[in-house]
């Protein structure tokens, strides 16, 4: 019996995308607006999901106040009120922060953090209410 | 051609979090507030899904006024504006009422009553805008 | 130059609403299956807003945060992971949980903390999607 | 690496479900009020979900604006302001505009257009907040 | 002391804007998209507010069930699933169903059947998430 | 008889808290991480109320659309994908994109523009699901 459990946090960031080695003509025609000088950003939805059996006595695969903490420490406090393109974060240098880039490399911070009997299935990340990513390890 | 519908259904309860064979101090240190003596609530946001081939003529996997009345009869009008630590309902008795626990048990309610050529694909449950689970069968 | 902020918060608690001093019958004649013995619950969004003049230099009516501390220290915490029926509260005893009461008494327990130079002007509590009250102070 | 990329549009369009050769009887037995003569409406939301792996320099599986496009040139500038029984549109003749078979048909008009390096994951389709389909090309 | 009371239905309904005695042409000019001669539809979100001073005893301005039942009775049942042009309704002939209008014609049919001592305040109507219209009786 | 339309646009923007007569101290104590150095960025949601009488013939205060094409010439295209603190608006020097001021200088961009027969009637703006502000001009 594997039962998947999902917690949502939060963050507010500044980015823009802006490949260095390219002309400004060359970002705008790839990046459009994205790609404007001094940044622009968004508030950001955060969708974590683990997977794993409930406990029989707790009916918990994992406590989602730890879940929710683990997500809170290693993510939302290091971008939240940031600029990922000059503060410092767990995205390696020349790495944008798409969303696309942004749920492979939040994975990477989370999974080592989860309880043993359980799994970490999804990173999920909503950059407006029309645009998303998702990863699942893979 | 496989195609996935899914309904959703609501309901409120209240419940609390707690193992009777534990004391006060360790029921609060696992629980926290969820284990308060007189219980708290919450509004249920119930997704099911299900799975088949359309109908050639209706376009239908399975009418989604029928699926809505299962999910009534079956688990809201069962678990609605009760308490589900203290009410009747199809929890066995020493199961917590967890987001995780809820869905394996409700999968059980629905899937006898589904139409023979769909299947029963996963059950989904919000217990706020932040924690949901979900059920895949397996 | 006014102007109005909202800031939103969140509890979940348990209620049923019954007159002590009618019969069983009567309360459940008027009140259906909200009268259910044992309790149900909601998620709670609670909105609240001051009106006031933005200061020349922070651009703040009040600042927001402090408006959310206060809110979460004599609402959201004193009612969230309870039982508004039978856990101590700022309900008057005999005052049932409705939202239509509870705005008027979370305006009474809000006002007196806010900035001075600002003025509440709204107590907007939902308890579904689809029911919701607010309280002007008149 | 493989990411999954998704990208919501909309549109507005009225429809029917009624089948020709069956009775008024029949047809209100088997769709209720959707069988209404004069059509009703709703409100779609298409979710449309691409995977690949990021580029190396962009971070895109795909230009999401890109994407935004072929669902707006394809689907919804098509659909939207139109009613899906009497206008032409990409549904064959006799093929009923229910949720299940407008993902398979949205699917066939999609898939065709996408970049080379990404591949269509799935389309899933709103008709209201209690309704939707989602199809994966299988 | 006057509280605010909300309650929230839909309905799905076809339409279209159209002028009889304007040229086609002039109905395009003026109306767009929504001038299309074979109609388009939407998910109709409607919220009616009530104001009075909750029952000392029931802490009710109004029974929000019985409010609903108004408002699916006289307006949700009428609209829902029909052509707002073509079908019977409250809208007189040749009132175009605007939300404005919409407004306006629901306030008269709820008006008369709301409890002696509460009164409408107002009726809202979000015919898409990005525009609607409201009315207060004036 | 007077109705209220609103329209609901967006906008993407970075921005930061700083008054630069202040210390680096006194900043972080009024704005918190609001003040971080290199910006952060919100989703913004506008939501903009007009006011009138509909038109017998169109049913429109205002046209939508043409309501729309105002939000958005005037003030999404000028803050959409912008630093509110470096890059040029329509906000004066030194004056702060909080949502407070930002609703005010809306307000000063908008209302020129707007039909002669219908009124600005307020301007609302959320810089996150829990946080908005809103100016009726005055």
């Amino acid at each position: 019996m594997i039962v998947y459990l999902t917690r949502r946090e939060h963050f507010n960031a500044a980015h823009k995308l802006w490949v260095d080695k390219w002309s400004e003509e060359k970002n705008f025609e790839i990046f459009g607006k994205c790609a404007n000088k001094n940044f622009h950003g968004h508030n950001y939805d955060l969708q974590v999901t683990v997977k794993g059996t409930p406990d029989p006595l707790t009916g918990f695969i994992m406590d989602a106040k730890k879940l929710s903490n683990i997500l809170k420490e290693k993510v939302c406090n290091v971008l939240d009120h940031t600029n990922m393109n000059l503060d410092d974060n767990f995205l390696p240098k020349g790495i944008l922060a798409t969303t696309e880039n942004l749920v492979y490399y939040i994975w990477q911070e989370i999974e080592p953090h989860l309880d043993e009997n359980c799994q970490l299935h999804s990173v999920k990340l909503y950059e407006t209410r029309n645009i998303w990513a998702e990863y699942f390890g893979e």
